[in-house]
């Protein structure tokens, strides 16, 4: 009989970070009635199941509009197709209406999730046994699993309390060269970071491209909050702002539309060129990798979102003015919670202008122990910040999401932290 | 501007298999009105579009009829899931009554197709830098590309005319552990394998059980053309003859049902334990890979499959009867023809016993040159057999598909393949 030992079986994976998430989601199972200030999901009563459907025949429509029979139209729903997916001309037209982003269709690949992304650009990019990624610290647990899994290793450009600073990038960069290492890219979240909220101001933007151009850097771009801002302020992505092809765009329809769609995508415009002259494009190449993953990505749920896109004008801003609404709302509740509970105590916090989630630094360790007992005892869920750092830290600070709740929990799950942290 | 050189892109990861099969792309894409007896997809005409609402209700109604509310079955449908997928329960069901196969739903990991399943199967058994698996040779390209994703070694085990022999399997074992390489797992197409067409005789079968259990290899057991046989003969999986667990079973429904919903499955019901003593099970320990990988399998393609199996009284091998019926015909079509333009000639070729492949021995360099001449000329695609071996082989001889044509192109085909060897 076969039995395996578990610490044997995956020792280079299980690391301590997805340990970490795990825990989380086994207190979460435990304790279903505890508010949950930890999940960063979206708001589940925006999807329906009944969007399924009525999406598909707008694609079906909207093909059959442009010349496309049917069968080639079942085909592009049912059979194997382009590794780089179906739908990257209607993604390349929304990025130019919301973002400014100009990239012929061509540079768009269409991925199971922002997380296969991840994955492709980094084994993309990452091939040689010293290369390396740079990463925002603390970083978002998806973009250190994907490294995990390809065993590319993640260094931590620590963030300081407003967000990424160039001159911290050049340091570690040159830090890392030092040590016979090659820093190739340099992942970042702009808008609303996952975990720390921060955005950064569009001169910085500007002096990280700067900077990554100096350090031979390409740029990792993740953007899945940006939509969310508590104004309509314009925030540029950087790959708006890139003029010379160094940003990799990252994106994700799991918040603007709903996360079981699994579709996500990456913008890699890069021109490549081979030893005989010949010139592709970024994107183009990496779906070798693409297809040694996952092949394609689902043709239907492709579909799906390519229905939603043509409903939507091709503007996500414009079809998703409820939730910003709502999620405005609960960010703004959250910030007048913590304002309100712990003003004038040793508890501190950061007010980000938009996205899902605030960090709290508290005068206690933020240990898995702590989490425990606010399960049990208090009834409220929260993130220990120490889960987003590659080489320790965060040990007393929490992550307090405010998506997958409402306004009236918010309340209540901030007032059960202020009777936990007051104890 | 940043401009990439092409071969430090990723040199690691474009090997001479993937430039192979992306200049059969080429090829297939420049001559498109050459009869292809190179594509191994499933005949589209058996898919509808239609067929994804349909079982998307079916999928509904049978939550509801087991009392799931309306906004658990949303969220099931649109939020992030369980990291394992939430058609288990009917996927063991399904294998049950197809394949006498008793696992635990839990033992059920749904995948995005089988290639996603390959890539974290051999992530979770070959971890350590030594850790290389073997695999019958010629080997299926897509566990090639998921070992090369990895930076896996594969070694082939030389197939004989009749298919894989025990006794290889225990001396290539012992030559790899003799070069300071720890062999973890095998992997088989038991059944009409790819691109070999061979089906293992049942004793061997068992042979191959026991090999495995002396050289201490699990089995990763492929099984995508299993329903095909062109006779009824019962073949069992090896997984259903296995007593010890040592068969993890690899799925697909891209065959079964189509390939655009990017469903696949793993069943790994083998325990593992901690330090501790704790229990689990491989799928679940697994689960950790896929959630960095591509967090889940799209929800609604698995609605998609699970009304599929429901719609089908959790019998394949009962929906199928049609296209069974069609790859049959097809199968003794080109078996057939062959005889006709081939018998006393130099040519040889193989007579499986189901599935899609048929391999010829043919007195000339099957190579990318010949295969342009073919295409260009005479208006025939076939896969030259040396792209499916990793250390080099199959020069004269070529693999031929017949499961995306229908008998009249296969007639056809088989002319043209006679004339260009006969020139």
């Amino acid at each position: 009989m076969v039995v395996l030992a578990r610490e044997a079986l995956h020792a280079s994976v299980i690391d301590p970070v997805s340990a970490s998430m795990n825990f989380l989601n086994e207190i979460a199972m435990r304790y279903p009635d505890a508010i949950s200030l930890a999940a960063g999901r979206p708001f589940e009563a925006f999807h329906s199941a009944a969007d399924i459907d009525k999406h598909i025949q707008v694609y079906l429509t909207h093909l059959r509009e442009r010349g496309v029979s049917a069968a080639v139209s079942r085909d592009l729903l049912t059979q194997y197709g382009r590794t780089n997916g179906h739908i990257g001309d209607l993604i390349a037209r929304t990025l130019d209406v919301d973002e400014n982003i100009q990239v012929p269709a061509a540079a768009v690949m269409v991925t199971t999730g922002c997380q296969e992304a991840m994955v492709i650009a980094l084994r993309g990019l990452c091939s040689g046994p010293d290369d390396v990624v740079l990463a925002a610290e603390p970083c978002y647990v998806g973009l250190t699993g994907a490294a995990r899994i390809l065993g590319v290793e993640v260094v931590g450009v620590p963030e300081s309390d407003d967000g990424l600073r160039p001159e911290t990038v050049r340091a570690v960069a040159a830090a890392t060269r030092a040590r016979g290492k090659n820093p190739k890219a340099l992942y970042l979240v702009p808008n609303f970071a996952n975990p720390s909220g921060i955005s950064l101001p569009v001169p910085v933007r500007r002096a990280l491209l700067a900077a990554a151009a100096d350090e031979d850097l390409l740029i990792l771009e993740d953007d899945p909050y940006g939509l969310f801002g508590l104004d309509d302020e314009p925030r540029p992505t950087l790959k708006s702002l890139d003029r010379d092809q160094r940003v990799i765009y990252l994106g994700s329809f799991a918040k603007s539309y709903f996360p079981g769609a699994r579709v996500g995508f990456l913008v890699a415009d890069q021109p490549v060129v081979d030893r005989a002259g010949r010139h592709t494009m970024l994107a183009e190449e990496l779906s070798t990798i693409k297809s040694m993953l996952t092949v394609n990505t689902s043709a239907l749920s492709q579909a799906v979102v390519g229905g939603m896109l043509i409903d939507a004008g091709f503007s996500l801003r414009a079809a998703n003015q409820a939730k910003i609404a709502f999620y405005r709302q609960n960010l703004r509740t959250l910030l007048a919670a913590l304002q309100r509970h712990f003003a004038g105590t040793a508890v501190r916090w950061n007010s980000p202008s938009g996205g899902f989630f605030v960090v709290c630094t508290v005068p206690v360790d933020a240990s898995e122990e702590l989490l425990e007992v606010s399960a049990q005892e208090y009834g409220v869920l929260w993130t220990p910040m120490r889960f987003f750092y590659v080489g320790g830290g965060g040990t007393h600070a929490i992550r307090l999401s405010c998506s997958a709740v409402e306004p009236p929990q918010i309340e209540d799950g901030v007032r059960r932290l202020a009777a936990l942290l007051s104890r």
